[in-house]
């Protein structure tokens, strides 16, 4: 296992410090970095790198953690659809990142890739592994042609892997971050995969590494064109009520978070997906007419993007 | 079972009104009162009143809510205790409010009475009844002589019914109110009961009325002994940041806004507990002598406060 264990080790790595790089660039504020280790006495053993930019010109809070946990027995629930590894050792890794722009009319966005793998017939056998993660888009104010860039460039990603992958992964994203006690997306979707092994390791994972991949030229052409649109307080507050939205799904209906937060994981870097400000007030009306309404009512329904393009 | 719930609602309109009138006279601000009705296409029917002050001179943002909704069958989780009443109807009556003040050194208050009441043996059999609630203190800034008064308050509140309440429901509460993925308490603790019927309708009903009624005196001196407090930027930063923490105890970790928001409860009406204006940011430290680490340090660990005010 550990050939693997290393490959993607070194592949996670890099991605961090590529998109990180990429921020830095953009925005000119530094990264915190801040590399853990959980020791024995903890439940899981492990380390990772919380990295983590606060109070940027073009970023309010991008938190992007790296982390690579060990655990002597998967725990039940990773081995609901496969008996034959309870009890296996088990490593998890993975890169995980949310960015809270300053500026509303730069939409909030999510990524994540990650690997479990365990040896169920000992370090010498071959190991078994399955992949997670995807990337969504969050704004505050829609653009159609934002939208559409963004799953344009999921879509493209996953396509050498089969036509079939972007509508499954694309319908999956949707069902998935919806805010069931709003009855409203958190935002315009992308792609969203779980327990992902039917390619094979080497296909799954190259698969895995083109989504990790697609992050900047999905995420980082709409930062460009939007980070210098004026802003007043009107659209600011806006943004900072939204943010509420993204903290509700993350407390409530996020599995990683919550699971997460209740069974010991580091709260800090879990915590890294929190907005800097968030407003909550009652029963917010938007006008009619209004682009905040139109998030609402267009933006924030699950919607072929794709062809909405055409 | 009419005559039960006539006299429980009327008891708990009179108190939020009372109570409502209260933050009025000390705030000046008014009161949104926003009544509500879930219709018979919903799966709970009801009604309820919900009232928020936002934006107060003293209180940022003060929701009080009653709700009064009725069911066709108990659901299972709340008659894991009592089998003998599954599949009986069911009305629920209470009053939930929380109270965010805008002055950092006033402490954020919370305060809950409902009372369940079933008739499994059909309208004209005698109810059956269990009752619920508490009320806790969460400072900014921890004063020992508040924390005192509220618990000299909760514990007198009891006393009438015997001695052994005030202290069942005293560590009721700190075990209650942990945010368990941080170590900290939120904050200062009071009393939390629930399921509670063994005094029998009647002693039971005037206990849960007698903890409604020593919300005002617990909580309203200490915001008169400290609205007035002056405070600057660092105060009010500390207080934002801490709001987190009541954000993360209410998603991650409280039972009834958990169980309401995914079981299709009034949103707005269970997010009335959520702070105006909050933030978070990366593992905030400070300083160690002061007054902020010491609220970690003294008042966010369950204590014995009516034994540190001898």
């Amino acid at each position: 296992m550990n050939a693997l264990i290393d490959q993607v080790r070194t592949y996670l790595l890099q991605l961090q410090a590529h998109i990180t790089q990429a921020v830095t660039d953009i925005d000119g504020g530094t990264f915190v970095v801040d590399p853990w280790t959980k020791g024995p006495e903890e439940k899981l053993q492990g380390n990772g790198i919380t990295k983590i930019l606060e109070g940027g010109s073009v970023f309010e809070r991008a938190g992007c953690g790296f982390s690579h946990v060990k655990g002597a027995q998967l725990p039940p629930s990773a081995t609901q659809h496969r008996p034959e590894l309870a009890g296996a050792p088990f490593e998890a890794l993975g890169v995980s990142l949310v960015f809270h722009p300053r500026n509303p009319y730069v939409p909030t966005v999510h990524m994540n890739v990650r690997m479990i793998a365990a040896s169920p017939g000992g370090e010498k056998a071959a190991p078994v592994a399955w992949f997670g993660g995807g990337l969504d888009l969050t704004p505050y104010y829609g653009f159609k042609e934002d939208a559409v860039h963004f799953h344009r460039t999921c879509h493209d990603a996953l396509a050498p892997f089969g036509p079939t992958l972007h509508p499954r992964f694309k319908a999956w994203c949707d069902a998935y971050f919806c805010l069931k006690h709003r009855g409203e997306q958190r935002g315009v979707g992308g792609i969203f995969f779980d327990d992902f092994s039917e390619l094979g390791l080497d296909t799954s994972l190259a698969m895995l590494q083109s989504v990790g991949n697609c992050f900047l030229p999905a995420y980082m052409p709409i930062v460009n064109q939007r980070a210098q649109t004026p802003y007043g307080e009107r659209e600011r507050e806006h943004q900072l009520y939204r943010r509420g939205r993204y903290v509700e799904f993350n407390l409530v209906w996020d599995r990683g978070t919550h699971f997460g937060l209740q069974s010991g994981g580091r709260t800090e870097s879990i915590l890294l997906s929190m907005p800097p400000l968030v407003t909550w007030s009652y029963q917010r009306q938007h006008a009619a007419d209004s682009a905040e309404q139109r998030l609402l009512d267009y933006f924030l329904k699950p919607r072929d993007w794709l062809a909405e393009g055409v």
